[in-house]
């Protein structure tokens, strides 16, 4: 696209990468902060891309044997306490209902009445693996009763003090995979599945390049034996971790007492398991590929693939054009893509045709075909690309006949964009020095700007992590695909077996 | 079907429906109490029918014109008082959170930490008009931003001191749409509508028929203007509120100041609405259909249609009985019906047939098909019908034919037998004493079992509450059907001009 010179984005991403973040989502229409401390509303344009998430998600994880259910919003405050990491980790961080009713104080406003204080505190599920786990305890009697494979759609509610739409906000929407397993080889598998599971969707849906790794003993779940997660490089050059798959070892199982005979009529602890992505991955979506412009969507999850943009001068126009856009719009309906129709919409709106372009520019709609007399003349439409700001005129029979295969290649294009960028700000770094230097903002303007993903020896020692803390940095993971190749600790010279993951991150 | 001496459900629902009830779910593996107070899990099979019903309740409110999005779980308690009679309904059962953070106390067990006691309370949202409402004033500016039409599905939570599974619970599921309109008469027509998409749902999908009438001022929902339900009457003769559609005219509008400017630049408060039905729609299905074998599932909300059980004795007869089921099971998928693949599973489980065969007639599934080597070498299935018992052997030719017949048949049936039992329980009641020995209990082994629905002349006058609290009878709604005919109140022979729906509900 030969570029405006001005942005619809402002700042631009080279100017201030987190207000660019906000401002993107503003345009877009994604999102919002809402009165409520912490917790954003979801629009409807953001949510429908979380809706095509959950879809495609809900599939992956019912075609690999899992079964949705829902469990509390609450936990007792006592089933929080029986695993002592997992409430170290949590709990300063809750949301505590204490009482049931409300009712007029002495000033005549509302107070919550004395009289329904809780026995027992109940705190909004941060997370389920303690409610969840009572109730397997119950389910479970023998090794029959095993593997049990449950997901759940839910909210879940952690307290925090900085908020950012989608990345990290109070309440956030996610699922959770628990399942409980006879033998440790079995809950590792599940594990290792659902990681892979999050990683191909991340790739193939998401089109967000991502590196497998396991986390170190500082960065696990509160409980887990390992935790295993996907981290993926935004256009800042930082880490997101965009997915966890936790191996819960017998940890839950016997703070919960879940408990089966097996074929030997011996009891044994059951091995679980938990897994989730949340609404994070949004966050992660607009970060990886959206431009100075607005938002660019990967077009498996685009809610729309297409928008037609009729143009008309006069009410004698209108009618022909309006024909015309329809019985595309049904046209391309007909086609498929990704097993689909295709997702078409006509904004027919009374604006400037300026204006509504760059509706839906910022909107991210994949492609945009404008409409006019003497397209229709030609029995064609203005095309245009929102990844690539490439613009034609074409066929309606070639955009009909080929429009699959143009959202494929989107698809594809902005994966391998991604892929490039990461690839380009990672590096092998060996030095301290160079360590240093690869981590420090390359001017005070830019606080953030940095070298991006680095490569290098580590052993486990608390010089590291004062050293991290200074620079704001994080071991993001021991990649799975890492070699094992002898070498020195890029910060103490200590011995290390391969080479782990550090960035800054979100 | 030639019935067996026992039921597979104990009580039936002759001898106690309400324990029948909880039977029912407990034998179909629907759901059970948490061992949080009043808060259920749904299980896999019973989220499967919710899913189910989400699926085509959400297809509905797309397709006449709504949007999702997502709101906060939490509501500040301030935001609640802005609406007198709001607050009023919902100030007595509210699980309000006060603390964000955990801490030890002096005896080591953690509690809420008293400094970080909220400035503000916030109550996990009851319903959402107020928090919506809130966001709604800062999204309309003017006409053009009208109507706004979304729906959010989400939990939400009263605290309620008696729960019954799926029909209250502490904390529900559901979805409410908000919709905010220029004009009264748009506001009246969306409420309109949305109370017809509910009982076409309830009727064609639910197969449960329903009455369509206003609420009486003594049950409207908490500030609104005019409420419209849906009703259906269960088998114990008692009426289920499933669904409730709300025009709450100015009220929220003018709590919450959602003002715009309308075409003559003059400020306007908007109208809204609200409507939703929850996962009480589950218990209604399960109390008008199912029989003291357990559950029956209309097909177009069952999660499968059709199980596959084969039958072998020996290890020579698997191979060919499996071979056979799964080539079936193929073929019958490809097979649609209410405009999607036939849902099959196949049950090979290592259990006694018999057991197996109960499994799924507890759990109502629509058909059964059973396929030993007999069947086989006949090239045919021996069909069972959940719904009326019959058996017989089908071709297997006939069966994938004429399966979307069959399960058309199955749901038609349903809805039929229901809307005969409905009308063998309603009549017209026309003095006090009739009205009284309608709603008197029969004796004293059945407290509940009485004459079903009266539609009665109605005359508002606290003498009718004061009986009607006497008889556990309420007024479902004025039926929107009910002609004009003058009358004299059953109760107090004061004038009336058309007849209301006399129940006992639950």
């Amino acid at each position: 696209m030969a570029k405006a010179a001005k942005n619809a984005i402002s700042p631009t991403r080279q100017e201030n990468y987190p207000e660019w973040y906000q401002q993107v989502i503003k345009a877009a229409d994604l999102a919002e902060n809402s009165p409520v401390r912490g917790c954003m509303v979801i629009k409807p344009w953001g949510w429908a891309i979380w809706e095509n998430m959950q879809r495609v998600l809900d599939r992956m994880f019912k075609e690999t044997g899992h079964e949705n259910a829902y469990f509390p919003l609450f936990i007792p405050l006592s089933f929080l306490q029986k695993e002592a990491d997992h409430v170290e980790g949590f709990a300063k961080e809750c949301a505590v209902v204490t009482h049931h009713r409300l009712e007029p104080g002495p000033d005549g406003l509302l107070r919550p009445a004395p009289s329904s204080l809780l026995e027992e505190p109940l705190i909004v599920r941060p997370t389920s693996e303690t409610i969840i786990g009572s109730l397997y305890a119950q389910w479970v009697q023998s090794y029959r009763d095993l593997p049990i494979l449950i997901n759940q759609w839910a909210n879940v509610v952690r307290w925090e003090m900085r908020t950012r739409l989608f990345l990290r906000t109070t309440e956030f929407l996610w699922q959770e995979g628990h399942t409980a397993h006879a033998t440790a080889e079995e809950a590792q598998a599940e594990t290792d599945k659902m990681l892979g599971v999050y990683a191909t969707f991340a790739e193939e849906y998401m089109a967000m390049p991502v590196i497998r790794g396991e986390k170190t003993a500082g960065e696990r779940f509160p409980g887990a034996v390992s935790t295993f997660a996907i981290e993926a490089m935004m256009q800042d050059r930082k880490a997101l971790q965009a997915g966890t798959s936790h191996f819960l070892g017998q940890n839950f199982s016997k703070a919960q007492q879940i408990k089966f005979q097996d074929q030997n009529g011996t009891e044994q602890f059951a091995w679980t398991t938990s897994w989730g992505v949340s609404t994070r991955l949004v966050g992660g979506l607009i970060m990886t590929h959206s431009d100075d412009d607005g938002l660019i969507l990967p077009p498996r999850l685009a809610p729309k693939h297409i928008v037609m943009l009729p143009i008309y001068r006069s009410a004698e126009e209108r009618g022909p054009v309006l024909e015309y856009v329809n019985s595309l719009k049904r046209e391309l309906e007909d086609q498929k893509y990704d097993g689909e129709p295709v997702r078409v919409i006509i904004d027919d709106r009374d604006l400037r045709g300026g204006e509504k372009n760059w509706h839906h520019v910022k909107r991210g709609v994949p492609l945009r075909a404008e409409v006019g007399p003497r397209d229709i003349a030609d029995n064609a439409v203005f095309l245009s690309r929102r990844d690539t700001g490439e613009k034609q005129k074409m066929s309606r029979a070639d955009l009909v006949q080929t429009i699959d295969t143009l959202l494929a290649d989107i698809q594809t294009g902005l994966f391998e964009r991604a892929l490039k960028m990461r690839e380009a700000h990672t590096q092998e770094i060996n030095t301290l020095d160079d360590f240093r230097a690869y981590f420090t903002p390359q001017n005070a303007k830019d606080p953030e700007i940095h070298g991006g993903f680095a490569l290098c020896h580590w052993h486990d020692d608390p010089a590291v992590d004062e050293l991290l803390k200074e620079l704001k940095v994080t071991i993001r993971c021991i990649p799975l695909d890492a070699p094992q190749e002898a070498g020195k600790c890029v910060i103490t010279g200590k011995p290390s077996a391969r080479r782990v993951l550090f960035a800054k991150a979100y």
